[in-house]
């Protein structure tokens, strides 16, 4: 599993005073404690500072470089900032967080996504608003998925985000999502999917336990990336049993290791 | 989900002493406590008692029904202890637990199912040993529902188990019993899948949590009953969980009482 590990996100309250105060130390531990649990790229947002986004994103990108040598998820839907934050990046190929299939958006992010030879999120989602079935969330993935290998875009570099939308909201919507993932990794087996796992939880109770559920299914039909929190030990000792059920994790070698090391106890 | 409750059986250490000194308090408050619980079938076994399996087992049937009003599975290969059993049978319609497209087994059991008018769990194994591929399982599976469905049984009184093997002793049995599920109910959607869910984890440590990923992988996948514990609460959160995750809980509703009830607090 590709963790793109989600903690340092300005719409989040318990990071959001550091990020108010610039204070790098806070920030430089949420990173390095997100990188040792095993996630592959931090995620850096400073979308809720409407007046000097680019600014802050830029400030995220060097304070978590400072402090991890790992690749970075720029999250923003802000070219600007994007852009900004982009330059600032120093070792690692980045990943943009994200593009869709809205003309605006579209136009906007990827020259930026080929200048900078970056990995991309895609979200299935056009300018006809939220996609509803299964169906829909194909046709857009897949007419994503041509325009950015005609751009020159790897297939390997590519995590299409199936729009995972919360099932109290439709009791339809954990089946599209699976039914999605699945139908997108059969179709393009070199493509990455990553979900931002929370969407299904959202405004039902319990949450941490339906992302627990939809972590599971999800990668059980194929799902090799989220947008997730890797220092919740519940649903990480999860992604580790799913891994070795799904026989990605050869004689069971890392499920042993991390049992070993004591980190399925007393969950 | 048709929960089978696994408790009371002869193999388990916890057990095998209340079974020894006919203790019926013991066992009525296992069966009272797994229908409590969610189960819709209690299993009973006798399978360790060598030498009085027939009694023992009528016995447990006897016992059980006394104290709950719930449709019991009777778990044998024998079909002596299996028509005892049946006999004294009194309210529900039982499952038969189990058969299997071995001559010798089928043969022995079949009749019993056709004259006391069963449910039946069928075992996708025959005479040339345990299935290794997922188009072993498919093609035993198909030849046990037309032999059965010849029979006169309903497809609704089905319930074909894959034959989970251990994931310990193959990397490729997580896979292969997932996507038997699946094909075998897209071929058969009025048929029951029930696995006997803990087999996965057999030889590995951390079971629970194994059992855990296989349980939401597997219901994902279409599975709908499983022989299990339904006295582990960490599971049947899940559980629950996933039925809402997979639009088989309209509007959350059950989640919704569950975590009212305080059920998911300190999992």
């Amino acid at each position: 599993m590709i963790i793109i590990g989600e903690k340092i996100n300005s719409t989040l309250k318990a990071v959001r005073p550091a990020m108010d105060n610039y204070d790098a130390a806070v920030i430089q531990e949420l990173a390095k404690k997100q990188y040792e649990a095993g996630a592959a790229y931090i995620d850096v947002n400073a979308g809720m500072y409407l007046d000097d986004e680019p600014e802050r994103l830029e400030w995220l990108v060097k304070t978590v470089q400072e402090a991890v040598d790992a690749p970075l998820a720029i999250d923003s839907p802000n070219p600007k900032a994007m852009e900004k934050a982009l330059k600032a990046v120093k070792n690692h190929k980045p990943l943009v967080n994200s593009i869709t299939d809205e003309k605006e958006r579209y136009n906007s992010i990827m020259p930026l996504v080929v200048e900078y030879n970056t990995g991309i999120v895609a979200l299935c989602m056009d300018d006809t608003g939220m996609p509803e079935t299964v169906e829909d969330r194909i046709k857009i993935a897949g007419r994503l998925i041509e325009k950015l290998t005609k751009k020159g875009v790897a297939i390997g570099d590519i995590f299409i985000d199936p729009m995972v939308r919360p099932i109290g909201t439709g009791s339809q919507y954990g089946v599209v999502a699976i039914e999605t993932i699945r139908r997108i990794k059969a179709d393009y087996p070199g493509i990455h999917i990553a979900c931002g796992l929370s969407n299904i939880s959202f405004g039902i109770p319990a949450r941490k336990l339906m992302n627990q559920a939809f972590l599971v299914a999800a990668m059980a039909a194929g799902m090799d990336g989220a947008i997730m929190d890797p220092l919740d030990r519940k649903l990480m000792a999860l992604l580790y049993a799913t891994e070795a059920l799904m026989g990605l994790d050869d004689f069971c070698t890392e499920f042993m290791v991390k049992f070993r090391e004591g980190f399925f106890e007393n969950l």
